[in-house]
């Protein structure tokens, strides 16, 4: 029987030049985070089907690669709805498996625990250029620090290996969902409008300030309340000393605390981050998912839409899953987006090994083989690698395709060499 | 709504402890066969189910974690079996996702091919003490060449790799599928017996040559070539010389170069391989898969049950699956054995960064945490992980804690430096 050859519909085989890529920026993901003494764990790609659909995952629940029962629990008679047939499914992000794995392993984990996940996530996305349905996810999450330490060091950790990955020109957009509620408070919509709200101004990357005034308007709030809205935030400045001032404005509506924090972990990033990126308030800021509970952050590269990391505060998401409340921050970098600029840009992992070829003609004795392969053995014990391979009948087309994989030296063994 | 907690079934949350030494091996893995020239691969975890169910996979086929269609193509109403309701499942090994792959790609791949291949495979096994659902394969395969040369390279790429984790003790016991049917076919066995005999003769290690005897004559053999059987298993000593003594006796059964080839795969490994292991002639060994057509492997560890590898020669499976004949040759190890070894052998990961931890109290000024962040930043640039952690109340308990996690050197940061 013939095999498909092709990968199912929206996920790919990776070849060895982007796989070369992937590891090295993975080592560098371990080794920049390991140095902020983030620990790696890991949780199985296949997840309770209750636990991924517990309303925590937004609309990946509608993407879920189920998994269907098996053996004697799987009774296709009875079945009347696909829940009936799945107990599992192939998780869709990082955060709703990590916090299962606390809860069931808070016991044995240090506090506050730092955390690092890199594996795939699968979502039944519609397959689109450049968006797969198995991707990897990056996540570093601080649990049980309550502090605006937990914020600073994320950002410090992600904009260190940004760096190290050789991104330049970069901003990372900072907000509090504080903030956002206090400013909608402010301009006297009510609070069982800022979900919609918040989904309207959500668009302003795309359809602008007067956009967003539009559809406000259409949705049915008053000019009035509007114009005071979006007179607002061009009355910000998108530094700590806007946030501080907005935090004047808005102290009747909440507590100068919330902008004092946020500013004082921009004045904190800004002292001490020495590469090349801005830290931006921009009160504009959403993100989608209805967790987060403070501080919301993205980062943006300069030359490509959209983000290629984000994340924030998520105080209350433990807590709802497990019972046991406790305070959680993370940020998700955009493993996949990294590794497509990376690539876009002919990168080259740097610092690669000496890569040397030896072909042997068929048919050597016995012995040329071994002596090849001896010598081989003592090169690469000293750190060279070294490709033992049969010579092809053209040499000169193996040579050449040999080069472009990185070998620049050869060694050719004939049958010659009996005699 | 309260999270499940456990894993599911048979699948494992992974401590940072094991991560440490499974991320020091997989380095390992890469670096020592990356010095040889394999290059890292990737297929997804997931795949078309009727690459699963093509009957390469043997027993494996019954264990599938199968994945339901989606949308519109789910049809509950019409479904008679539960093939109508999935499209794919999830990979149980990475032999058949090579296969794949290769006719998918091979274009672009140069000839040989030397592949890598580590990543999880799931089967619906049932659970039991340190054997899970979802769990690490390592592979590297040789695609397109039909020499011993693979089988060499193989061999020692995967006793390099033991040795530099550590291993000591352990034997490469070596056979040849077609060494097997020679003997079967010398003693008069005819050859639509060759599969029920070669089970019976695989029990070899756990009911002995006498259980292996009464279970032939059971299945219906006649004694006396169950005797003559035997008795040449008993008459073969361990080694090359073994090998070719034994060409020798089956000369009129089969082509003498075959045993050739063995012994000189031996006696190249014996001559090259500098580290502690045995390389044994077994003709008892058979290994499971139906799929080897030439020389098979299998590292046994002492002390430890069942193997730590095993692999071999599959020249025919390609060219069934894509209708491009190519002879392959690979060789698999144990990860999770591997690592269960090490774990309980208490390994600790070698070479591992100084890591210091910075506490600070509650309710430091942003000056203080500031400075404090500051430090951290600098060590870290030197390559020190600084951990900079909120102090607890329990100090001297968190400090324990760190201690066990490998941090050997303290700083604290309180309040008072304000003053």
């Amino acid at each position: 029987m013939a095999l498909k050859k092709k990968p199912v519909t929206g996920m790919k085989d990776i070849l060895p030049a982007e796989m070369a890529v992937r590891e090295y920026v993975m080592n560098q993901i371990r080794e920049t985070y390991g140095g902020f003494g983030f620990n790696s764990i890991e949780t199985p790609c296949v997840e309770h089907i209750e636990n991924l659909t517990s309303k925590q995952g937004g609309d990946n629940e509608k993407l879920i690669f189920k998994i269907m029962k098996r053996g004697d629990k799987l009774r296709l008679d009875t079945a009347e709805t696909e829940n009936d047939l799945a107990d599992s499914g192939l998780r869709y992000d990082l955060t709703v498996p990590l916090c299962r794995y606390y809860s069931n392993n808070a016991a044995t984990l240090p506090v506050p625990f730092k955390a690092l996940q890199m594996g795939s996530v699968w979502r039944a996305d519609k397959p689109q250029r450049g968006r797969f349905r198995q991707f990897v996810q990056c996540d570093i999450d601080i649990l049980g620090d309550p502090t605006r330490l937990a914020e600073i060091e994320l950002i410090l950790a992600t904009t260190t290996l940004l760096g190290k990955v050789g991104f330049k020109g970069y901003h990372v957009r900072i907000n509090d969902r504080n903030i956002l509620k206090g400013m909608a408070s402010y301009c006297g919509f009510p609070e069982e409008s800022f979900d919609q709200v918040f989904i309207i101004l959500d668009k302003m990357d795309k359809i602008g300030m007067e956009g967003v005034a539009a559809e406000l308007l259409e949705a049915g709030y008053e000019k009035e309340k509007i114009d005071q809205y979006l007179a607002l935030f061009g009355s910000v400045t998108p530094d700590a000393a806007g946030v501080r001032s907005l935090g004047e404005t808005l102290k009747d509506v909440m507590d100068p605390e919330m902008t004092e924090n946020l500013a004082a972990i921009m004045d904190s990033v800004n002292s001490i981050a020495t590469s090349q990126f801005d830290i931006i308030f921009d009160p504009t800021l959403v993100r989608g998912m209805s967790y987060y509970t403070g501080t919301i952050y993205e980062i943006q590269v300069d030359g490509f839409p959209g983000s290629v990391g984000g994340g924030g505060r998520y105080d209350k998401m433990i807590g709802k899953f497990t019972g046991m409340e406790t305070p959680a921050c993370g940020f998700s970098i955009g493993f996949e987006r990294i590794i497509t600029i990376l690539m876009e840009e002919g990168f080259t992992v740097p610092g690669s090994t000496e890569k040397k070829a030896f072909l042997i003609e068929k048919g050597v004795s016995a012995d040329v083989m071994t002596a090849a392969i001896q010598e081989a053995m003592d090169e690469r014990a000293k750190g060279v690698c070294v490709l033992v391979s049969q010579m092809n009948k053209n040499k000169k087309f193996q040579k050449e395709n040999l080069q472009k994989e990185g070998y620049t030296e050869f060694k050719e063994f004939y049958r010659e060499a009996l005699k």
